[in-house]
């Protein structure tokens, strides 16, 4: 059984709240292993945040505890819950964090926090990540059985999330993220590629800039050129080598991009 | 007995320097868990690094040793200090850094770092967090007796914390801290509101914004509402809902904020 | 034998990059202790990265593992490498990472990633942290040969480190860092300096600054006197007391600086 526990928060890299939230673990559980996945989530930007969790998860051991707080409902009537999704656990708000990870893993179990027992005494109506989330974190790793957290939830709630357009010979998608180097992430995968079989024929097009040619990696082109190429996450990006797409071609996110094969 | 050492600096996020002092930490002492409080405080800024460590210390397993590392002072005569507060034990630079902690738990223990048996063998003149503190927390939570360390200290150099002024039906305080999402935290305390039956009628005033009302959390009033509440410390803070109340209202550290019941 | 391996990057603070590097060590080699150096070295400054790890690894436990992934050649031909120098284990790219550290201490074993049975199953070409470095820095903690990596390389990429030139009673050198302070960093160091008996007539002139004493530590002189001192990694640096020597004296890397000694 792992020890890990991850923490996804939109508090800032160097937030001492992070920090409360990890002496709230080691308080109940001093054997957990605490990784940190992002603090530097944009303020409130669900959406972000689950693209993050839906990346990252799968690449830490089978049983690690997933903590997630970019909760701008906090206090109100939104639920906390506990998701089990294949051998992911997941924590957080049922605010669509989790909703694009269950795309494609159905959530198998679904748990409302309700049972104050294992929250901290006094819960503040500001910070349940520290007051609720981190302590039951720390109980779950410690062996606690998930469903003495509350009652089972029939359905979370959903974000949506655009799915590219096929029509023709052209894949109509577009920016979901900007990574740091500047690099702009797609939402077309590399299975919607995969009906072409001329990989060297195919373009891509996004705003005002000219079609772009498709690459395995940066470093195939000279500094400064324009690449696109299936990132480390299996999605078409947009890159410039050794420098930032989303500067230099003014792309940000939502931003139209379209694909072309066999021209 | 905890293992944990936290790291609360003004090195900066992403510095060599913190990891220099944690390499220290596990040459000495292998089993020690480190865990990063804070290393975003403003250069130099010992005021806010009292804050921090006072808001975050006490979530962390009695036993702990805070370590903290803003000193301008580095090299010259000012002197190194281990404290015991109640259950909290706390390293750096006597400066002022503990003395937020000392207004609300007395001291008692303090001795200053004297013995450099427990140092690097070389002690640069400008970095004793990792020459100095770093090796005396290693072997603090390795069993060292802290009496070993150098002689009793009378007392600590204290900052001086406004207070705020209650007359008649107002409170006068101001704002100490700005936090990542740009709330703005007072030094008026949720025990100073305790005077007023009705907290609906509660009104804060800052600098030009009329007067905003007291809620519970941020999620009660639509996005971009200006709203005051008690935060997550106790504090009462101004916030705007889904924004940033520093850059939207202009609030800054220092600026005086005013409280009026029953009107 | 120590579990400790550090991270290198340039995939900036926050980066979920760094945390899928995390998960898959921990899914390896659960008892790994893992320590950030900075995920803030500049996207591609193969040279600053270089220096900080130089800087920086000495001061971990005997055996650790420094991975460094500041890689714009990834996917490309250029090789990933595992080396040896006295007690520094380092596992990143050939293209200069370690050619600063090679420069004081021989490099006794290097080896080329080769065998794929140590690797993540499915190798991203743009991604070989995650997918290569960080699979075989969690073998190596559970106590695989390095030799099983692949073959022997006979010389690493190097990178040329300009050293200070002396000439009568002149050294000519330039600055290599500016640290999170705004302190600038020189490739003179302590032992250049040993030339001149009386340390009190050394005097530093950087671009257009008037001439600056050398003193022991910052704290020597007042609130925004500019001061030269050998900082904590025995190398001289310019700094403003207070402030930002590479703001207010516009001192940025490759500025030439010269110091003389008894005028």
């Amino acid at each position: 059984m792992t020890r890990v526990i991850t923490l996804t928060t939109d508090f800032g890299e160097g937030s001492p709240y992070v920090a409360q939230m990890k002496g709230v673990i080691l308080s109940i559980e001093p054997a957990a292993v605490i990784v940190d996945i992002s603090h530097a989530i944009a303020a409130q930007n669900v959406r972000q945040g689950a693209l993050v969790l839906d990346e990252v998860c799968d690449r830490f051991p089978p049983g690690t505890i997933h903590v997630a707080v970019i909760d701008p409902g906090v206090g109100t009537a939104r639920r906390l819950v506990y998701c089990q999704a294949g051998e992911r656990a997941l924590l957080g708000p049922d605010n669509g964090l989790f909703s694009r990870i269950a795309r494609r893993s159905p959530l198998a179990t679904v748990t409302a926090l309700e049972n104050p027992r294992f929250w901290l005494p006094e819960v503040s109506p500001t910070f349940h990540g520290r007051d609720i989330l981190a302590p039951v974190a720390a109980r779950l790793i410690g062996g606690l059985d998930p469903r003495q957290l509350g009652s089972p939830v029939e359905r979370l709630v959903e974000l949506e999330w655009p799915q590219p357009r096929i029509s023709g010979d052209t894949i109509a998608g577009e920016i979901i993220a900007i990574d740091s180097f500047g690099n702009a992430i797609t939402n077309i995968g590399n299975e919607h590629l995969a009906r072409w079989s001329d990989r060297g024929a195919i373009k891509v097009q996004c705003s005002t800039a000219r079609a772009i040619r498709l690459v395995r990696t940066y470093g195939e082109r000279a500094t400064s050129d324009r690449v696109a190429l299936i990132g480390s996450g299996g999605m078409l990006e947009v890159a410039v080598v050794g420098g930032s797409a989303s500067q230099e071609l003014g792309l940000k996110v939502g931003d139209r991009i379209e694909v072309r094969g066999g021209v």
